[in-house]
């Protein structure tokens, strides 16, 4: 797939995006992944948040294809001056886990195999994700002491959050982590497990006691945000009939939904990813609740749950705010709108 | 509460009533309980069921007290000839854990404190349950070779069950199990945890484990069986205005409705139990679903949940048909069918 | 190999020896197996025991093969009435282990392979080894009221204690147990598990925790009991050359020896049952020490694994007496005054 | 205590020492600690060693004070050039456990309370431990390709460990690990289970199972490095009578030595951590066996159990060199030899 050159895009990317006050700051942790490229561009684009940067982590694939992934998917959207620094290649504690069964060979295939977006010139930034994001956080906190905390968005693995925590205690204060993960009910990757928790659920643990604030989108909440076909008519429609960029959107979406099709006899895609983000940047469409989390770690049947006490019965302090419900329509509301800055920056519009 | 005096119900109980061909034998092991008292009168009452006999089980309050109120309950409801045995006195490994704050100090209080129905003179069989349960199990296969499988249906903790298994293999081709318990999602004692299961987590895994045939209602269908105050008035109404015994049957409920509301908030009173007898006596008004069903037997967080692999993701072969929904309406009409025959036959009618 | 043909040996036993007041009544539950067969001429043949029964276990082989070989020791040795009841056929909660490889195919191999044993006519007592157990200590404790505690000698897994304490806990108070088994430190089946409690965790620690006095002798103390050349040689010395009983006592020890200097690189086979038998009959030649001893269920690494509190560091109660130390030449002559009267009794001396 | 003032010693560390060419380059990462500090002179003033720097880690007391501890032994024994950094104030995943009744309130106290040593005016290097140890380790392997692997040598818990090798897997071809820690068989915290180990087990976990060389001095060897009173005379003994320097490590021992009698009546403490030491300067004192060895992490009875395969009974492939004798005489020897070079050019002689 042909891309229109070089650009300033493709310039080296640093973490010093000019701050408008009142904007939350925020860091993206993601393994994109179909529905990670979806919370990408919300990051980028929703009007009340300021991306800082984002780090990748193994989980929907390697982590170097997921960060390839994340660096075409900024450039795609034409995502100015957002870094992106390479995580952990798997678990702390366990065998890597991957998932091409539902986003292909290389984390974001097409609806005919390969890529679905043009690979871009972008590179990764040198050095250690925790160590990075620690860095970027501080400075950021540092020149911006009043506009914390910076709110981490976790959308894969937990690993590079454990990380930082317990590297960086000292940001505990600064840092509020919003994640999409866990179950309530029934997971999707074993009976009670959800992907990004099972995945690794030490790190999952290790993040849910840290005592940070701690906002959690499980995957009864995804689940409502369905790319049905009239989502999709919406969202693929456009000014001036169907552009590159949307085209693209569309392949994107077109090959999540036909795995979910096939592997969980979905009739439509769940963006799971974007619905995070959202949490973050138009919390007033969501009910959360406060209650206990707890993770299971030690179990072979449910290692990688997230109990979730609904009713309060554990007596455990409360350690996170679930949400239980979104209005989707104004989720969709939201994301169409980024989708369509995105689209008017995007190198292939 | 005055009784109406000595009458050939508090004769001692055998296990020798006449079998009706083309009945289904039962075997309920319970521990009354409210919920319990229904599935007793239900299993006696259906006619589709022949009931073996009774054994009792610690859990919703201590063996004495189950033991003495299943007696009592098949007095009030005038059921001749069905033995009474008492089994466990708590968990093969665990502490007991008894249920007052949803049962009273009885086991089966009325609203006024104390327990709800009058004192029987009944007494129960010697013996252990396991064994007394196998030796009339096999007694009546014996005489009855074509009338088998019995249903074995556990509405309480499932140690007698999990030990008449153990001491008795060779029972498991003449037998199949129908239990009330577990959860597919949140649970009723713990997060993901409900009672019957998490009271004795290793005796379940035993029974799940043991390659009999297994069916399971879950508290995601016994909560449909709600008793809302229309459906209350259907379960009192009377031919001939309310008689002692559905006054009796109405307090049952009522002090049951209150526990429910004031621990759980729920607006009515699910009846659990007899949807496990149910299953068995109709199961055409049900829907279930064959999978995988593990106990979780090692976590601090979740011993006693019901894994139920609801998306056959574990690769594990199905040993549990498990309830998934219920038509109520035909369910509450058996129900007071059996309760009618109950008030026919009580002697407080 | 040729007997000497019926005998009074080969009727029925039963469970009605007569007792000789100021013996210490004990039940032999076991699975024969090498050592369990000096196990059980010790428990018959010392002049302070009473044997009141023997069960058997799977274990060492199958429970069929182990009952065939108690019924076949005791033939051997010249045992009258003493009954054998067959016991559990495999663990409560795990898939059945056995241990070819140490006893061979019948579970009392030869040296040239088959049985050890001439096979004897005996047949084994009807019913459930944890009821037969329960009935007959009951009944000798309705006899002999003074003479308790019954010592449940326990050489092989713990599964028919487990089911014995779980529906008798009323006889808690007339029993006490002696077990082989368990370790300090390094296992002998795993890195730090002993094959009698690896085989059957979940039972190992329901007696455990019954609250019934517990005595354990580990394999650090039982491997001290070597059958080394020179032990042999007293063995099997003879007033009248080696007698056929002794050849075949020879015998057992030969394909004892050999399997364990293959397996462990021993260079003498231990006697590991028959200590448990000599801590009952003559608990002077044995230092003890009470401390905790907590029962590994969950691990995948250790379970089965005895957490023996040496330096007293959990503050659990203590709930068991552990041997440290045996003397170990007079537990050789303890043995050999019994193989020297089993020899007398025996048929085939 | 006075302090014979500033000095080059209390210039600022670096990592630039020279390397002479041969010997073996070491990191140490400890919580010193009484044993610890016998660590860090051994380390620094071995002839086949090179010391690379120190980290620290909670454990032995906080990792504040610990880190004071290492800047102390530095300044005492007059070791140049060797930076501290602060590593982790806790476990990955718990709580944290100091051990005050053992160490003292300032994790080095003297026999009259209070620290042993004077305080120095050295200050720990910047950064976090993990992320300075990889820089250093680096830096040092790149200029001295030829001179690794770097020997990590652990007296403490192991987090640090953890996360460099989580962090910077491309290190593991560069480097070796040998830890003071683990049991074979009983513990010295619990029944099973060995302080640094069980402080951290999943940290340990992490790095058992990084795939890196791997050497384990556990407490069965180290418990033959007793302070005796004889070894005691020898240590202190010196040229021209009772040093200043000497007689402060006379009051290091004799505190030591104090808490085991009561802790562990013990009647001589063991210096534990210079053995590991030892085992990367002298292998040749010792005897290595190669087992598999996995850390336990789930069970409450025995988290941080090393289980040591010592048999060879899991199949599982070997992934550590067990210390199993040590020739103690030959140990006294080369720890005295450091002393006495300490001695020299300690401010305190």
């Amino acid at each position: 797939m042909a891309d229109r050159g070089p650009s300033r895009e493709d310039a080296p990317a640093s973490f010093a995006r000019p701050y408008a006050a009142g904007r939350i700051p925020v860091w993206l942790d993601c393994d994109p992944g179909h529905d990670d490229a979806f919370a990408i561009i919300l990051a980028a684009y929703h009007p009340r948040l300021h991306l800082l940067g984002i780090s990748t982590v193994a989980g929907n694939q390697s982590v170097e294809k997921v960060t390839r992934n994340a660096l075409d998917v900024l450039h795609f959207a034409g995502v100015p001056g957002v870094g992106v620094v390479a995580g952990q290649a798997g678990p702390l504690m366990r065998a890597a886990a991957i998932c091409p069964e539902i986003h292909g060979e290389t984390g974001l295939d097409g609806p005919h195999g390969g890529p679905a977006l043009p690979h871009s010139r972008r590179a990764p930034l040198p050095g250690k994700a925790p160590v990075v994001m620690a860095e970027a956080i501080s400075a950021f906190l540092g020149e911006h002491p009043d506009a914390g905390p910076v709110r981490l968005i976790c959308t894969g693995a937990l690993t590079n959050a454990a990380l930082l925590l317990a590297l960086y205690p000292e940001l505990k204060g600064g840092l509020a982590i919003t994640l999409m993960g866990g179950a309530i009910g029934v997971g999707n990757m074993g009976p009670v497990t959800e992907f990004n928790i099972q995945v690794d659920p030490e790190a999952a643990k290790m993040v849910f006691e840290a005592g940070v604030p701690l906002q959690m989108v499980p995957i009864e909440v995804t689940h409502t945000a369905l790319a049905t076909p009239e989502v999709l008519g919406r969202l693929l429609s456009s000014h001036a009939g169907i552009s590159k960029f949307k085209a693209l959107v569309g392949q994107l979406l077109t090959f999540f939904a036909a795995t979910y099709r096939e592997v969980f006899k979905f009739e439509a895609a769940p963006l799971h990813d974007p619905c995070a983000v959202a949490l973050v940047a138009a919390p007033s469409i969501f009910e959360v609740e406060e209650m206990r989390v707890d993770i299971e770690t030690i179990s072979p049947l449910s290692a990688g749950q997230t109990v979730c006490d609904v009713w309060h019965q554990t007596g455990r302090p409360k350690n996170c705010a679930v949400a239980r419900a979104m209005d989707v329509d104004a989720f969709w509301d939201i994301l169409i709108a980024a989708l369509d800055r995105a689209e008017a920056a995007s190198p292939l519009r």
